[in-house]
């Protein structure tokens, strides 16, 4: 549902890859009657369907998950009626990642279609949630900023290695993160040659990571967050820095994350310093940290159309099907 | 007029630095009352006007010589007004490029509204049509991919040193050429990391070349011409593939090419493969000549946004005005 | 072997994907004993190798298939040497790609140690040469320029329907095309927000266009060939510019050229203008046909790491082996 | 004096606009009697010179003012030997830079040739250090992260509106900055479409942040400092998060950062959050602040080889000789 964006273009590319599934229907709410191929030039001879409107009455007996891949509010009263019928979804919108309707509400200043489900749907990242995700009628596919930031805290935080209230992410993102509606910050003569920092104070990532930090480790933490827009497609490279406790060296945190990793497949600790090159075109978050003075450095980078999105919706698909978790993915 | 765009945020950083010009008025249709760096905010502090709607009497008495950056069409009716009243124009739209009503009609598909002025109005490339230019009431400032072909074709097609009806220009220009207004296939993960054709058989530049040659050498020609779109902001290259006359050479076509340019300030003759980056930033247009089996290849390389539009505007207001033609573009 | 280079990373990525393949040893002639990670950090936990030196006698057994990523003229000896142990080889480098000794000594410059092999080898264009490459001791990878010429122009000069005479190939090239040594035309700050012509006249891609269109026709044709450096990671678009014979026009070469790959699954002929975004990451090539005056336009673009190089190889490897020639590569 | 890097090249470009300036001599350690546009082909019929051996006899009586472009340790010998002979200097290395030879010896690894001069060479930000450049026999020419960290923390600290101990300094760059050499992490299928942290904690501009706003404001900070590289020619964007003192908002420190700069030509303190296309091409610094949770965040862009390096050249220049500071720079 959704399809005709990046992220439905790019799970739509990883699907076509995945040995159990099959693709049988593309919702839009703009394009209805259009060949894939006309939005998606990429998929020529690939995806033979026309995009359809949204009914429930077509999904019930053919389709078994549902990717909804709709802005915040649009996502919610589609996700309540599927989810009523049976039909499985990961939701790639913000709808169901907060911890409660209050923090809805006041960051994304709409209304919820779907308050009663709030804070019972997991948060879509295996490596932190994959219990929950296993048996989940909803997933909350997370977002793409947060996935670097949560994946680098939550085991620090968790093991008290850091102040929890002394914590910086920096991010910077490739362009595809704002979508495929053409807008002046992103056009190409606007935003190439360009670095620029948006959304400060106010982007909608920020009690994000807070929240799910929280949710993972028990610990409330209080991260300040800043998102740049940087010239390239895809990728976010995450800078955090943070307050280590007494005795604790970047040496000890990156063993701390290569301890809650190590049977990951698709975290990838490393001594290096990862680019976000590194990941493109995959699956992966590669992590690392070093020592700057009083305060560590935890460098994060994904490719944010992937782990951020499409790749994270698919591994959650393989945990909720009980597939291996790796399928079409590697 | 038409100062929201980037032809004319160009001309604004060009004409702050002319020591005789004083920068009065600026109009849009759309921005009126906005002041210039909310939407030029590279013009922080440099330009302490507001966007004004156009109206004659404002122009008159304050304004010696206008800029129109309007679109095609929009442009006519109001460089009419103005040059009936005695302000001189520089047109930046294609309305009084081409040599008559009927070809404008062709190709732009739209009325024209000063159709008597057509054909008398003389084309903005001072190394061609320097002696009109001086006089002119109205100038038709050049399209910038003809800019690349006419300087580079006009002096061999004069010497009868070409087949004028074997000439291939394929053309390659960066994305600001296509403007300020946000567009899908400007969007900048759709045009990054991506090359495409564009207009082929259909883009106005084509017969805009074909017959500014032609007014230039009194020889018809009958050029083909391809665009595409590189992910870069600024530059045009084009690469011109012409069938020589017997006897010549790629050394005597360069020599031919020296001569025709040698007192010419803003054209460069190099033996070197030029590259966009050479002349970006600048009005010049840097060309060379080399062999490739029996044909000839020409390589023309100019600033789209100078050479190719503001530059050159500037170069034609400082023919208009007698001043050093070098004047603010060094 | 020569597996330090983008050619070979990009292989790496498709093998690792390919069910039948295993990799089992990688060599690098200059960094014997270094981690596979070191040098492609994408690949970080995926290889678990080391390069080695080349030794024949470490192949013997071990290997049924090489793939030799080195440069022109430091491959034959070692293929030569491989091909005579009975083990198979797919060649990315030019030392087997011409059809003469006399050639390959007059564009390259250098000495042959297989001259015995060189025009028995076939060319690695399943779609023109499938038969010969099955039974192929060795099969010569294509060029990637040549791979985007071929496959346009081989269906249409078969069937006479253009002048062989009159062609000019217009090609424009990611760096990457350039490899992984760096040097001062690709060094960031040098190629971005620039383009340019090169290897005018001089590039050993034009003889190879020339000659396997023969070879594949039967037909002599005397292409002209510029390659363009732009300011993107990976992507070629060729713009071919024919004279057709009386009565052909885009429509009737457009139907030629769907007739021709009408069965093979990598050539998608299209009516819309493709992008090299479209088969960015796949091992397509698109092709469309227009009008443009007097000519025809033939649009063909490839992703020249994949269909241009490490695709087209294990597209090879596929048909040596009876493989289905898509897999590891959808 | 190492007139063939990026810095001298657009040293050249600036200082052919300035009008009391004339280009005599330019030196190069490896390039000796090759013509400027060899090197730069933008200034292709711009500087009729050739590069020579550097020689104190050449300069004495010909050269009033040298820019000595060359590298760290390699400067100070001739900057010391010009500066006895009466030659003023601006020096763009960093060998006058740090406030002791501990300092240079603990960051830059090397012997200083000048140690005597050390301390007494004014650093090159005339907002700050405007009186010390005036009579100055050698300036040193600031190095480019810390000129945006700089302009953006020294009036804060000096009102006392931050804590000195908590300051986060993340900065992006352009490519530019890494200079003109080769390298595999400039080489552009490395660095484009990739960003990636690197010298954490060893970056020598770290200690040159401290050291010179602990200077300008007689109080010791100890900011920690992490670049980015970022896929784009020029600019750079430095994020500083700050712990405000009780009563600071973003408002009043804003407030203070307008009224500091108030008569500054080059320092535009905004409300807007300011982009590095914004300053691309210009001196200008921009700079903005804005709440996040309990941190401020000062945004702070420039143009790298301009305000960062050949721009604050030219500044300074203007300043020593007492000319107008804006003099060939808007």
């Amino acid at each position: 549902m959704g399809a005709t964006g990046y992220t439905a273009s790019e799970s739509l590319r990883l699907l076509l890859r995945h040995p159990h599934v099959e693709i049988t229907r593309l919702t839009s709410r703009t394009d209805i009657g259009v060949g894939v191929e006309k939005v998606h030039p990429a998929l020529r001879g690939r995806v033979p369907l026309k995009f359809t409107e949204y009914g429930l009455e077509d999904f019930r007996g053919e389709v078994d998950v549902a990717f909804c891949c709709l802005p915040h509010a649009a996502s919610s009263p589609i996700v309540r009626e599927l989810a009523d019928a049976g039909i499985r979804v990961v939701d790639f919108s913000a709808d169901y990642r907060l911890n409660d309707l209050a923090s809805f509400e006041l960051w994304y200043k709409a209304e919820h279609a779907d308050a009663a489900r709030l804070g019972k749907v997991p948060y879509g990242l295996p490596e932190l949630f994959r219990k929950e995700i296993r048996e989940a009628a909803v997933v909350a596919n997370p977002g793409c900023f947060p996935t670097t930031a949560i994946l680098a805290l939550a085991p620090l935080v968790a093991a008290g290695l850091i102040d929890p209230e002394d914590i910086v992410v920096d991010s910077k993102t490739g362009v595809s993160g704002g979508g495929r509606t053409p807008k002046l910050n992103f056009h190409f003569p606007e935003c190439n040659e360009s670095v620029a920092a948006y959304g400060v104070g106010t982007h909608r990532h920020w009690p994000e990571i807070n929240q799910i930090v929280g949710r993972a480790t028990g610990r409330a933490i209080a991260a300040v967050f800043t998102p740049h827009l940087i010239p390239m497609d895809r990728g976010i490279l995450s800078t955090i820095y943070v307050r280590p406790a007494v005795g604790v060296t970047a040496q000890s945190a990156l063993e701390t994350l290569r301890m809650a990793y190590r049977q990951e497949p698709f975290v990838r600790v490393t001594s290096e310093l990862p680019a976000t090159k590194d990941v493109s075109g995959t699956n992966y978050c590669d992590l690392t940290v070093r020592e700057l003075g009083n305060r560590l450095v935890i460098v994060s980078v994904i490719d944010n159309l992937i782990k951020g999105a499409a790749g994270a919706a698919v591994q959650n698909l393989n945990v909720m099907c009980g597939y291996p978790e790796t399928l079409g993915l590697l």
